[in-house]
């Protein structure tokens, strides 16, 4: 392994602006600069629309972040996060063609981020929240899709629920069960686990328990906030308490977003036949592929490059947003997201397709044009 | 003349965002993005001065603007003000080497901009303020050097003045006169106008008279905003009242930031001998050159390349900010604005030196260097 802290120290940053007009003579400064830049300044004046022919509104967004649930470092404040925008706009810009720069704030208030996006908005053409705790995230997002007709997306959010729901639908397929009959836990009630149940819903499963650290969300469960209120309405219908232990009696499928090492092979046991596990607290997961496997697990997918099936959401995001500014969609709707994840699914042929591998890889040129197109199909 | 329009079409934007590290195999993923990248965010979650050794923040300004008071159209608003904001980016990283983000707000309010500006300065190693119309701007910018401790700088009225300052210091030398014997008259009152005056009093100048729309800015002038009265105390110190006419009266140096025309051949013959006339309304000048020199100006200069003597500030900002961050500078003092004046004029050598030469080119590539040492032997 590469030593990053060197390399970062190499790149004072990770990301360059460039000029994309040459100023070398007086008539490239004339034109690019003053007289000539007032042309297209006054036909935006009259017609706000032109600036997606003018300006970098068309290709750039901004990955903005308060540094408050950054990687598992938790909150460690915008200007520790930087190294991270930094790399999603690296990440952005080399997957997906799109223009990205990071914007990490000094404020942690939800009223002042919502203000201050809303205020920094008319230079970009879409808004990327990252690293943003819950349940703060949620009405941040929500605020801003009403406030602005740009797409906004909440990457630890709905980057994660798409991939997700990518790896399951793929596992289905090979384990032959239908989602209807599907038992799924959710363990991790942040940003992640709350989208990742909400998609899965919205996908068509019928049977989804979350669990946070106090065990299933439930009426009775301590610590209810506003979110987790709203999605008993639409999980654990029979309204369980109990354990994670107890939630995993009988599920088929189970999706961490938790912490490491809090799923063990007795829990495994207990599951369904052909159960299908997503271990992605990284960099250690919820249980390890082969304890997984060897308690009767049929397939694992974690968040690590280095086990059999990466559950990585570099390979949404991108496309995710090459689609909506090539579209000019005015926000992510649930029906993208939903394409998306069939979008990369359906990269993995039936030939390839197998216990070890479900999802296509992160470096698989072909990832960021189906997304687009399945986000740009369902504008 | 190019077509502008056009080209910006083409450009679709004038920069973009590029990465500095490749992201081509798993390893670079693990080194730019996880896990690698948790290395440098501790490191600044620790000391939060590491983020000008790992993050961009070393060589990143913002560019931001209101929209308030863009080139001659006024108040064309933040979405129209992007083409020149975009314009500045791409000058200020071709000049001086600098990276530059278009930075537009959807605000005109004062405090909600300061505000603004605060929470996003993490990602930024300084602030270029841009075409925020006056007295506003004085206030902003006050605020924000108090609450920042990174440069801030209001081009519109530091880059004028300091060009401005370059410009009379060599058109001195050739007229023989000193500064403290001159009796200059600026015209205009807003950011430029106001910068204009402080720097030439900072300098050294003791006989200035500003002037406005309603003639010589005096204790008698309709529509005294609070930064005329202050300069009412350094300027005008005789109190004299009269019209812009009456101000030229046996004055040595006319400084025009105002509008077209204002200046007759029949004031010009009444100033004292030698005049220098910087006539800088764009695209117009105050007086056409050729009919101030029949007048019996001796030196002129204007805001355009198409003629001798172009007083541009593209010659000051790049190398302000590449020396400011350079070295490390938590703010751009007065002392540095006047290094900078000197050092630009400095570059005209006295073989160089005439009537139609007082300025170096926009295009001398010399020029980011010699202000960027400047600013830095000032720290």
């Amino acid at each position: 392994m590469a030593d990053a802290l060197k390399l970062h120290e190499e790149w004072k940053g990770k990301i360059d602006t460039t000029a994309k007009c040459e100023v070398k003579t007086r008539e490239d400064l004339a034109t690019a600069y003053t007289p000539g830049v007032a042309k297209p300044c006054e036909v935006i004046a009259k017609d706000p629309d032109a600036a997606y022919t003018y300006t970098i509104k068309s290709n750039t967004i901004a990955v903005v972040s308060d540094g408050s649930a950054v990687l598992g470092l938790g909150n460690i404040g915008p200007l520790a996060a930087m190294p991270v925008m930094e790399g999603k706009a690296v990440l952005f810009k080399e997957f997906g063609g799109v223009n990205a720069f990071p914007i990490c704030l000094d404020t942690q208030d939800t009223h002042e981020i919502i203000e201050t996006v809303c205020r920094i908005a008319p230079a970009f053409g879409g808004i990327n929240l990252e690293d943003i705790s819950a349940p703060r995230c949620f009405e941040i997002e929500e605020e801003l899709k009403k406030r602005l007709n740009i797409p906004i997306f909440h990457d630890d959010q709905h980057g994660t629920a798409i991939v997700v729901l990518s790896a399951i639908i793929n596992a289905l397929k090979i384990v032959g069960k239908e989602k209807e009959d599907c038992r799924i836990v959710v363990n991790g009630s942040g940003a992640a686990g709350i989208a990742i149940s909400k998609l899965l819903l919205s996908y068509g499963f019928k049977h989804l328990v979350i669990c946070d650290s106090a065990g299933i969300v439930s009426s009775a469960s301590p610590r209810l906030n506003w979110i987790k209120k709203e999605m008993l309405k639409v999980t654990n219908l029979e309204d369980k308490s109990g354990t994670l232990a107890d939630a995993l009696v009988g599920a088929d499928i189970f999706v961490g977003v938790s912490a490491p090492g809090v799923v063990t092979a007795d829990m495994v046991k207990t599951m369904n036949k052909d159960a299908i596990i997503l271990a992605m607290a990284n960099p250690t997961p919820e249980i390890m592929p082969d304890i997984a496997k060897a308690a009767g697990a049929r397939i694992v997918g974690t968040g690590r490059s280095d086990f059999p099936n990466q559950v990585n959401n570099v390979v949404a995001f991108p496309g995710i947003f090459k689609g909506a500014l090539e579209g000019r969609a005015p926000q992510i709707t649930e029906k993208m997201k939903l394409a998306a994840a069939l979008a990369i699914a359906g990269l993995v042929s039936d030939e390839e397709l197998n216990e070890d591998f479900i999802m296509p890889q992160p470096f698989d040129p072909r990832v960021a044009d189906v997304v687009s197109e399945a986000v740009k199909c369902n504008i």
